[in-house]
């Protein structure tokens, strides 16, 4: 009984923190439910940016801290255990007297991890770790898989035709893909911190990057531009429509002196080139994520083209993906999403995805699939 | 109110009628229900090859015929006004003193458009036609096809990994799809009248293009080869397998004199060669849909390969698309479903099919186009 309680308090923590996924900048979205006498008394979610976390959003809103007194927390990841920008939660859980504390997940921060459940502990408080821990997981995919493999989350989104096209053979590519299906292209733009392309598809596609559905446009990610070499005319729309927004080129350590490199950097003060290593007079993608994450980006979208599309999926560097397929038909002069693999044996295809779940969007279908 | 109760009984006699679907030859499955006093008293479906009809069928189980004075036959389609194999049902409707009968659909075929519901009514049944009309037209679309346009219905199965490709660059294509995927595939056999496939695909895949669902067996349908020529072995798949099942070839005429003909026509007395027209050295596929039609086949199952795809969609013959694909990625070196369409212009992709329904089968989406 007590367990089907908690399940359902968890699960209504767990839906409370997916509202904020995506706009925690580097930190997890957490929700947090307190109850007393079984019945709901506050509840709580990671604000905005990060700060503050979900523990305090739920604590602060109960007037008459008395309250809190015997009541049972139920929190979607573990409460913080380190002193940071603010106290830490499991500080004031103890402080407020809660005899219980239900948590999905321990912290992969290594300055949490299990910390801030011995705080808890030590002065007397129950605690229960573990249930909905997957899903909890799942939520914050981003935030698990940047502190545990110092690497940011990759999602690839292909978006072509039912034979695999992104564009015909003359590179015509708008649009491909339904207006709905665009409108969730956005979406997704809105949900990760940054967003990359290759340099054929500045130049050829010429996109801004940025999102435009109404009300998330402040979410729009950071730009990142993988390229050889710097020449571009700086007047292309990644540059010019949004210069607000940084912009991050990605190119080999030979562009360093090239005389567009300060033209780049005074378009925007935070404007970065970071310099990657190559392999076989390619840029190697894995030292990119890692350059990446060292600067704080948790999550990145890969929007094309073809090559850079086929080099993350050849390296097996892509965490989910996402395939808009239109009901059209281009043929095979048209231009692919996925280049030559040199596959010989169906043994040896792309076949670590596995579908999570698919929607129709008017005459397209969108899938979306996880690395196993 | 009695519209409503119409509606209740017309779509159990359309339920009726889907189970006969692809069993009933050349004949549409009809579903026929039997009411009086707002009680189901009898139910018919067309019996397998065709012959009762729905509507015999269900007065048949009517022990006492006086119980059908007065009653109300539903019926998805328009009962038949000419001798055939059987007496006309209008006539035995009349008989027997039906007060009333609603009716789906009126009968495409000349010989009763219309006829039907006259002998009804003059002999002063009332008569209501239309309640659940399109679904009716579409649960018997073979029939409606094969009769208003005299070509057979045409349905083509693609199954491709997700970048569209049907096998790697070495022809290795089993399986791309999942085992229940190309269950699905065996059902779909079972459901035409023919399957077609071109002579490619004959000496590389060698499939025996038979129905192996366990029950389906006799369901198996005629199988048919596109081919420019007759250099066969003879030892494929195709025509060993079943050497009870017909098998037909499309050839060109000049094909007449070649030696391995009286070969092929030995293995079964069934066999047939058919001399088709070429256009650009290819056979004219509006010409052999004619001569297929000819011969009493009103449903074709294109299954591949590549080439006949591509002409078949390019001349814009196909009436239903189902495309299985599979949650792996080939690369573009992988052979292609769908080949050059010298397509410029996204206005002018092949955009005329609209996703009616979609399926997961395992880690596979299996989706089904009808041509707008």
């Amino acid at each position: 009984m007590t367990q089907r309680i908690d399940e359902k308090f968890i699960n209504l923590a767990l839906n409370l923190s997916r509202k904020n996924i995506g706009k925690t900048n580097e930190n997890p979205s957490v929700g947090c439910v307190i109850v007393k006498n079984n019945t709901i008394i506050s509840t709580g979610i990671t604000a905005k940016n990060g700060r503050p976390h979900a523990e305090i959003e739920a604590i602060n809103k109960v007037a008459d801290k008395k309250n809190l007194e015997g009541a049972t927390l139920y929190v979607s990841l573990e409460p913080c255990s380190h002193f940071g920008k603010t106290p830490p939660c499991a500080e004031e859980i103890v402080k407020n007297k809660f005899s219980r504390v239900v948590i999905c997940t321990i912290d992969p921060d290594l300055r949490v991890k299990g910390n801030g459940v011995e705080i808890l502990q030590k002065s007397g408080i129950k605690v229960e770790v573990g249930i909905g821990e997957k899903e909890a997981q799942n939520i914050n995919r981003v935030f698990f898989k940047s502190k545990i493999e110092n690497k940011p989350f990759v999602t690839l989104k292909i978006a072509t035709s039912l034979d695999g096209k992104i564009a015909t053979k003359n590179f015509q590519s708008k649009w491909i893909t339904s207006e709905n299906s665009r409108k969730f292209g956005n979406f997704l733009r809105s949900k990760n911190q940054a967003i990359l392309v290759g340099a054929n598809t500045v130049r050829i596609d010429n996109p801004s990057l940025d999102c435009r559905i109404l009300g998330l446009e402040e979410y729009s990610p950071t730009k990142i531009i993988i390229c050889k070499n710097l020449d571009f005319t700086f007047d292309e729309n990644i540059f010019t429509k949004n210069p607000q927004i940084a912009t991050i080129i990605l190119c080999p350590a030979s562009q360093k002196n090239h005389p567009n490199l300060s033209k780049f950097l005074q378009k925007n003060s935070q404007n970065l080139a970071i310099f990657c290593e190559t392999i076989d007079n390619k840029i190697d993608l894995e030292n990119v994520l890692k350059k990446l994450h060292e600067i704080g980006i948790n999550s990145v979208l890969i929007e094309g083209g073809s090559s850079i599309i086929t080099q993350f999926l050849q390296k097996n560097l892509v965490d989910e993906l996402i395939w808009i397929q239109a009901g059209i038909i281009i043929g095979n002069d048209g231009l692919e999403a996925v280049g030559k693999l040199g596959i010989t044996d169906l043994n040896h295809v792309i076949k670590n995805f596995q579908l999570q779940k698919f929607w129709q969007s008017e005459n397209d279908l969108i899938r979306v699939f996880k690395k196993i």
